[in-house]
This record gives structure tokens, C-alpha cells and sequence, in this order.
């Protein structure tokens, strides 16, 4: 275990139901990109269940191979919350009632009306070494911690009381420490992120080949999932070797094109959200095979009512007739999954709203509803922005459920619209 | 570590992105739940980057402290797929090409029209002493070996890969194994989930307080999430102590009432799409802030189409006065987000779609929109069955993001239509 001549980290997850998984963890990208901007890297993550003698042997073995040990959760104040009780047992300290802790807990109760209870008083005992770090959104605090020349800090699992705590609190405390570490090189690290959506990650994969110059500390990272392939690019802050991260960042992205459509934290939906707006336009949807899952999307950004103006989930051919004016003779002679039901289902929302653009999906999500000629697997986009100013797109999704299906169209719609707003706007 | 005296067990997930998370892990519930009933417990879950040496350290790590490791990822054909490099150093054995291994990965490719490229053939390299495993879906096969006592199994990531490969390939290898150990007991556990909706999880708690018979192995874990509070009962399969599992179950799910809306595998979605068929209703949506999640949701389930006839996302009220005929006098005078507009919505949808049931959602997901009296946070639902049979409800959800509360107003939504369906069928 070489962490004598590195900065290199570990995160520890407490809590039996995080053995089980099912829950997205945000928390370890937060906690990676801050790391790696005071040159840390993390190497390990270790998740451990509500058992006092595991979490102690977590503690212990992370003490031993890395130098900067992240623990999230288990703070809280019931008896399963065994996080301050393993600390002190990992590292030989007692726990006491601290009062800034204390203070800091009461505070925060008075805020809303409460005082402490017997079992949140719990959450005021730290171990005696341990730097208290206040909670500026619960009631539990945390604690930083320099135990056998590792740095240990255990906060909270909850992301919006975790992230202003490793920023204010565990971050200056670690830029000391490290400081005082002059032997041992700290590189501070950025990581540059593209998305790039309707290649496979092949393609991706040949367009950038050759990208990383010789003897670059760059390194490139390529992903695939469901919705996306995305590209990272991690490498030192500063100027190093032939050329910089962003440099290369730039040439990524020429060689890509317009497949790219965002860079680190954008979303498809956060990007045509931007692009409907610059361009004063608004939008109305009729989904079929995607059951309102664009609608989902879209409206998850803050302020997408100003460009939201309807959806129409017409899962029959009824509300096809009814909502959309799709004919039905239409229907009967080219079947609802067909271009020109697409494009009939994006024409009639747009007149029937008076939106700028209306964006049509319908398909075969399966498992049923396949026939001979039209798989599990075939959507059809369409896009309307007015007389002769239509699109439509044939999709042929392989392998993959239902919900993957859902997703992947609702991607494939998203970025119709995202090109065809591109090339309105001159971009 | 107490590795000697019972059956315990480590996964390990292979891959540098995996640390960063950000993806839904629902490999460990699988996992675990598989493992519990051969008598094992998972206790720790381990995720490592693609460094071999960090590998080997995690493997050797694990087997220190589990006597079954679990390893997913890395067999890929590319170099960063570093399992059986890593399974072979840390066990000090030899790769060699596998005749199993390959011939499996030739004709899972002759089925596709293809052969084997040069890194596909990397994909043969097992450890000398392992069992090699089929993939029955992909092409990279997996293995078993046993080293040190210890019993390490090998799978892809992909969960339609490994569910197979664990059932078929690992079980019944780990099953004779724990077989030849006599002197360490293996019992075999069980769990039984019941998921609930509507109630914080001090209420659960309460209801189940003394659940629990002195002297029982079960035991009971309450978890929280933005949707639901789960309730797990994890024990002994067979009859020990005082009552069993389905006992305790079936006194749970009386104590608890009509708030447990499923049990196991069962979603909200799911549960509803079951009441709706049975009753041979058909339903029709009108969704504001949701935004089309409670479309999306209920179409997640396969042969959905059978009940859902349409949904209309009405995000500007141009949309509910057009598309759902609400009076718009009804809005000036109580606002878009107000029980009597959620009645309206719920109405005009199902008078105008013709369905059994028409289900209504406004309000204020964030982070704009709020005014003195309307909070963020403030939702009402509305149900309409016809003439006399209507209801709304008013909902303030506290903390959390717009995600958050489109979340609990699609699940809040949804639950409401569960309890009058199951009123409509008397049960």
C-alpha cells in the first residue's frame, strides 16, 4: 500500500442500508472533485454497515492506506449512530461533551422552536482530539481529526448539510495540513467534463485517439451510459508537460462537433432550457412511448415554466385523434409508430398551443406491442417549428428495457430539439 | 475481525468510475439478499479504481475480513480491465487462456455474426485454479476460486449479466462449499420488505414499538427516503424463537394499516397499475408541477398502456383553461394553486378523455414561484370518479429541493388514487 509518497484518500459510507445500495450517491463526486483540487486523489470507497467492530476495522485499514479519510453518516442520534463512538475507538481517545458542539446544536434547534432531546444530545459527544465542525443546516456536527499522520474528517451523509461542511470546514483544515506536509508533492488536480449524446463510445473513442500528447500527465477517461458518452479529461491545474487541461478540453471538443452538447455540470434539459430562452421560444411536447418522462425532465430545471408551455402524454390512439388531430386514416395506414405520425403528433400540438416548437415521440418501449416490421426498440421523433420547418428521425434501440428504451428516446428527442435550436440561433 | 466463527461477506466494484458514483447500484441488493438466504452476510462493500495494485490490496484486504468476496467489473477487453490481472497477483497464480472461457465467447459472438477480436481473446485469461463461468448474455466470462479459505467469485458489472451468472454459476459452487464447512454455522436469513407512504418515519416507528419478542433473531430495520419509509424484517428462514418471519410480517402489516402500500419488489406505480387493472379503470392524468413524473412513473410498468389513456401536462394556464376547461375566473379568484383548480383539473380530464378516474396535481415545486401565502412546497391533488365522487388534498412538504417535491407529489398523488381503488374494490 503505497501511501507514504502520495495524497491519496479513502471515503467511508456508515449505514447497513447503504450496503444495500439503491440510492444515488452524489456525495462521492462532490467529495472527489474538492480532494482533487488540494491535490488529493481518491483511491478507495469503502461502505460499511451499523456494526461498531466493522467500522472500527474500516477505520483502521483506511488509516493504513491512505492519508486523508472521509467518513459520511452515522452522526445522527439514535444508538444505531455509531460514527463518533468508532473514531474514538479506531484512535484510543474518550468521547466528551464538547460545547461548541453543544452550542452549535442548540442554536440551530432554537431556530425552529425546539430544544434538544435526550438521545440528540448524543451528538454533542466528540472525541477529545477532534476539531468540532459546526453544522450550518442539522443539528449534527461534525468533527476533523489528525490521527497516526492521517487526516480524518466525519461528517454527516446528507448532501446539503455535507457540502457547506466539507467546504467551510474540512477544506481550509486539510489546505493547512497539507501545507505543513512539504515533503510529500500535492498536485492540485482539475477534471474537465464533456457530454456528448447519439454515438456510441467508439466513435468517440476513434474521434479523440491520439488527443494526449507524449509525456502529458493528462489523463482521458471515456464512459458509456444509457443516455450519453461522456469524456473526462483530469490533470494538473497548472501548466505542465506540453499543453495544458484546457487546452486539450478546447481540441476534445473541436474534434467531437456538435455530439457534444455540455460540459460538466449541464444536462441535456438544462442545455435546450438555455437555448429556448436565449432564443424567446416555448415548447410543447406529445409524448407516447416516453409516457411524460421529457416532460419530467425538462421541468426539473428552475424556471422552466417561462418555456414549458404543455405536454400531451397521448398513450392512446384517442388522445392521438383527440389532443394532436392526428387523423386517424393516418394511423391505420402507416400504425401510430411511424415518421408520419411523429410529425402529425408534432404539427398538431404546435398549432393547437401556439408554442414555436412542438416535439413529437412515439415508439415501441416493450416488452409487448412489437410486431414483424416494427421491433421493441423503434421510435420516431418529430419536430415542428412552423410551415416547412419540420424534422422527423427514425431511432433503432438495441438491447436495453423498457425503461432504458424510455430513457435513450427522451435523450434522442431532447437533442433533435437541442440541433435544430443551434442552427436557428446561428450556433 | 470476526471472520473465523461466521459467514460473512465483501463485494467488490471494480471501476475508476464507479468512484466518483453517481449511477444507481443495484447490483447490492441483489447480491446480498442472494447471499442471506445461503446463510452469509454481506458487511462490507468495497469500490476501487483501475490501478492493479490498489486492486490487489483491496482483494487481499477482503479476504482477511470476508470469507466470500464478491468481485463485480473489470473483465471487460480493454487494458484498463484489470480483474483477473488482479485476482491472479493477489493469489499468486498464473493467467492462461481458458478453452471454456473461450469457446463460451465464440459462440455468444457467432450468434451476433461475429468472431473474437484480439482484446475480446483477453477475456479467456483466467487464474489457472479458478472455475470458469459462462456468461450467458455477454461476452465476458467470470469465475470462482478458492483461495485461503476464502471464496472469490468474479462477475461482470452489468446486472443482466451477473443476475444470471450468480444464480446459475455462483451458488450452487458456494452452496457445496459452505456444505464442506460443518463447523462454521450457516443460517440461512431471509428478509421481507413492506413499503409505506404518507407517514414520517417516527410514526412507523411508533407503531411497530415492541414488534420484537424478547429472545428473537429478527431484527427490524425503519428507513427513510423522500417517497416512503421502508420497513425490513431480516431473520432466520425457518422457525426460531418465539414466532417467525411471516409472522412478525403479517403483525406488522396489521399495525401499520393502509399506509404499507407494497411489499418486496412492489412500486407505488406498480401496486396502482394492479388495483386499475383489476377494476378494469382507465386513468387519465393532469399534471402541473410534476411536470409529467406521474405519467413517466406509471409508464414504467410494463402493459401500462392498458390503463393510462392520457396525461396532459398543463404548465401555463393557457394549457388548463384549453385543454382541461378551467374556468379561469376559478383561477383569478383562488390561483392556479389551490384545492378548488386541482377539483377542476381532475374533472376536465376525465370528462373530456372519457376515462374511470382523472388525478390532478398543482403546486409550487420551487424555487420560484412562492408568494405570502403559498409556500414552496405547497401541493394540491385532485381525484375525480364521476359525480359525487371527488376528492382533493392538500400536501406542505418541508425541505428538499424541486426534485424533492416533484418526487413526494407524484408519489403523494398516486397513493391517493391506491386508497380510493382499494375503497372502489371494498378492499
Amino acid at each position: 500500500m503505497n501511501r507514504s509518497n502520495a495524497w491519496t484518500a479513502e471515503t467511508i459510507a456508515i449505514g447497513s442500508e447503504l450496503l444495500l445500495g439503491g440510492r444515488m450517491d452524489t456525495n462521492s463526486l462532490f467529495i472527489a472533485d474538492r480532494l482533487a483540487a488540494c491535490g488529493v486523489e481518491l483511491r478507495y470507497k469503502s461502505i460499511v454497515g451499523d456494526e461498531l467492530s466493522d467500522i472500527v476495522a474500516v477505520l483502521k485499514t483506511a488509516a493504513r492506506r491512505a492519508r486523508v479519510v472521509i467518513i459520511t453518516g452515522g452522526l445522527g442520534p439514535t444508538i444505531d449512530d455509531l460514527t463518533r463512538e468508532a473514531v474514538a475507538q479506531a484512535t484510543g481517545q474518550r468521547l466528551s461533551r464538547r460545547k461548541t458542539a453543544l452550542d452549535g446544536m442548540i442554536a440551530r434547534l432554537a431556530e425552529w422552536g425546539r430544544t434538544p432531546t435526550k438521545s440528540q444530545l448524543r451528538q454533542a459527544m466528540i472525541p477529545a482530539a477532534a476539531d468540532v465542525l459546526s453544522n450550518p443546516v442539522g443539528t449534527a456536527p461534525g468533527f476533523v481529526l489528525i490521527w497516526k499522520d492521517t487526516f480524518f474528517a466525519a461528517l454527516p451523509g446528507v448532501p446539503r448539510e455535507m457540502e457547506p461542511m466539507i467546504h467551510d470546514g474540512v477544506l481550509p483544515r486539510l489546505q493547512a495540513w497539507i501545507g505543513k506536509h512539504k515533503e510529500i508533492p500535492a498536485t492540485p488536480v482539475i477534471r474537465r467534463v464533456l457530454h456528448t449524446s447519439g454515438v456510441p463510445e467508439s466513435h468517440v473513442d476513434q474521434r479523440l485517439e491520439g488527443l494526449l500528447p507524449e509525456g502529458t500527465a493528462i489523463q482521458l477517461g471515456i464512459y458509456a451510459s444509457p443516455m450519453e458518452v461522456m469524456v473526462s479529461l483530469t490533470g494538473p491545474d497548472k501548466e505542465s508537460g506540453p499543453v495544458t487541461i484546457d487546452r486539450l478540453c478546447e481540441e476534445a471538443r473541436a474534434r467531437l462537433g456538435d455530439i457534444v452538447y455540455g460540459e460538466g455540470d449541464d444536462t441535456m434539459e438544462s442545455v435546450v432550457g438555455r437555448l429556448l430562452t436565449d432564443q424567446h421560444m416555448t415548447l410543447a411536447l406529445a409524448e407516447s412511448c416516453t409516457g411524460g418522462l421529457i416532460g419530467h425532465r425538462l421541468t426539473q430545471v428552475p424556471g422552466s415554466s417561462s418555456y414549458v408551455d404543455r405536454g400531451i402524454v397521448s398513450y392512446s390512439n384517442r388522445a392521438k385523434i383527440d389532443l394532436l388531430g392526428v387523423p386517424s386514416e393516418l394511423m391505420d395506414r402507416h400504425g401510430a409508430v411511424s415518421a408520419e405520425v411523429a410529425a402529425a403528433m408534432a404539427r398538431g400540438i404546435r398549432e393547437r398551443s401556439g408554442v414555436s416548437v412542438g416535439l413529437s415521440v412515439t415508439g415501441i418501449a416493450g416488452p409487448g406491442g412489437a410486431t414483424k416490421t416494427k421491433p421493441v426498440g423503434l421510435v420516431y421523433l418529430g419536430l415542428d417549428g412552423g410551415p416547412n420547418d419540420a424534422l422527423t428521425k427514425e431511432c433503432r434501440f438495441h438491447g436495453g428495457d423498457r425503461s432504458v428504451i424510455k430513457q435513450r428516446s427522451s435523450q434522442a428527442a431532447l437533442d433533435l430539439l437541442r440541433r435544430w435550436l443551434l442552427r436557428k440561433g446561428g450556433g
